[in-house]
């Protein structure tokens, strides 16, 4: 696979009080003020930018709007935004679009932040303004739980961010959307195609919390497990806690690939239980060198938590 | 199961360098300076205890003693040792007894962190003197990476303790070790027998490392695979950075719990994979909001981390 990749030193807090003044009166709309959202506008507040929000339920906006983790919430600051974050299931964004159409920004830049992009350029670009443009994004941030009292700003520190511009997307659109990344602290970027993007995060996103999830549901789990658990499990299964709705269908969305992935797994499942089965110490030692060279030089990634 | 169990508020830091000032003069010997041993020796200290190290690399010894994670490595520290923490792979725990026989303080109290306990306590009593006792213990306490320069004083802090004393144990013993667990800093101690220790573990400690190594080890990973992780993929593998020959050797150990571990997950993996593959919205997020549940019950758990 050949992927455009740049990596860079995250903005550092102490240096955003000057650096990030140029943002002042520039407005950005958050749409959908969950965990992601919450993290997104509270971050965004942080650089200086003036942030509308928008929330299908109400009374999450008004908690967001007495935090002061959002400006405002109305189709003024929609008119004011050159950038407009959909944090919002993917089933949502279109309708969210053709509500408001009248209202964005002439020449407003939307970009997202869904886990699977299959088709959506297609379907938000049939729906957009000439004038408009869409640049899909993801970034590999988050946390357990759900909603905005979830929320951190944090959560991009040091993060990677997979852009996913379709062909269509102008240059500088994507140019705009990537400077915005850079600030919120993200510390590699990565360009890729849809298709590109949906394999690669069925393996390194959905199959570590479909592992954390069996995990939990084994019927080894009794009450009592609670006191015999150390750092491996808690790490292990912390993602099991996520919204499960949301979560459901992003695996279903991407169904093909994470099969792929979860028979991948399984092959590497069976060698470890096979060796463990014949006695075989020498094959089941290798198999967890192998396994931590690999996780060597995952951490050894400059600038990457 | 019927466990014995007690929970307390973890020590606090704060409150040490009064509370702990009666152990000063109380020599501990610490066997075995790898990441474990070294982080028992470090804490040990924190406690204000005499630490006295005993490792088979004379180097590692040094290299402790120069950095005052132990104060003394000789058969005289020993000899002032009420207690005897053996910090080195089981197979190791016979030779080393034997080797120290005679020096060992009369009434002393060994104890161990074997992650397998099996039919170690019979092989252990074999070889005591009649006036020493031998009481088994399992800190559910750990990190990645191995060796004394990984280890910390802080793995313990809030950590779930697990006695596994056997029927000739003295109570004096037993309690003697138990109060030496709390000042770690442990927030759960339970007791059982090395049978049940065994196959509760094989769950909550060796699967969730199979796991990891799994995942690591799948054909998926390629090199770009580390711009595409966020938090899920980390937390989830972090532990397949481990000691290879040590875990790969703990897993044979206890073979059959782990094999009957591996299927109860499969079980779970499996009802997972069928969700997906039928498109089952309703089944996956059943089995999602499983696991979100359980997983809760494990982070409101007071005092564990």
């Amino acid at each position: 696979m050949e992927i455009e990749k740049e990596s860079r030193a995250p903005e550092t807090r102490q240096s955003e009080n000057s650096r990030f003044r140029e943002n002042e009166g520039h407005t950005i709309t958050v749409a959908g003020l969950g965990l992601m959202g919450g993290s997104f506008a509270a971050r965004l507040k942080e650089l200086h930018y003036r942030v509308n929000g928008w929330n299908r339920t109400e009374t999450v906006t008004e908690k967001a709007l007495q935090r002061h983790v959002i400006d405002s919430a109305d189709e003024q600051g929609i008119s004011n935004s050159d950038i407009v974050i959909l944090c919002m299931p993917a089933g949502c964004i279109v309708p969210f679009i053709q509500q408001h159409l009248s209202h964005f920004k002439k020449g407003a830049v939307l970009t997202d932040i869904s886990g699977v992009k299959g088709h959506l350029c297609d379907e938000v670009r049939a729906c957009l303004r000439p004038d408009m443009d869409f640049v899909m994004a993801h970034p590999m941030a988050g946390r357990e739980g759900q909603g905005l009292d979830q929320s951190s700003p944090r959560i991009f520190d040091g993060c990677n961010y997979i852009l996913v511009p379709d062909e269509k997307a102008r240059p500088e659109s994507v140019e705009k959307v990537e400077r915005l990344i850079w600030q919120l602290g993200a510390a590699h970027v990565v360009t890729v195609t849809p298709a590109e993007h949906d394999r690669m995060i069925a393996y390194t996103s959905s199959l570590p919390h479909i592992l954390a999830v069996s995990l939990m549901d084994s019927d080894s789990f009794v009450e009592e497990s609670r006191y015999f658990v150390a750092g491996s499990f808690r790490d292990g299964t912390r993602v099991a806690d996520i919204n499960a709705s949301l979560w459901a269908r992003l695996f279903l969305e991407n169904r093909e690939n994470i099969l792929a992935e979860i028979d991948n797994f399984q092959k590497s499942l069976d060698s470890l239980r096979r060796a463990v089965e014949d006695n075989n110490r020498e094959q089941l030692t290798r198999l967890l060198e192998k396994a931590g060279e690999r996780r060597r030089m995952l951490s050894h990634e400059k600038n990457t938590r």
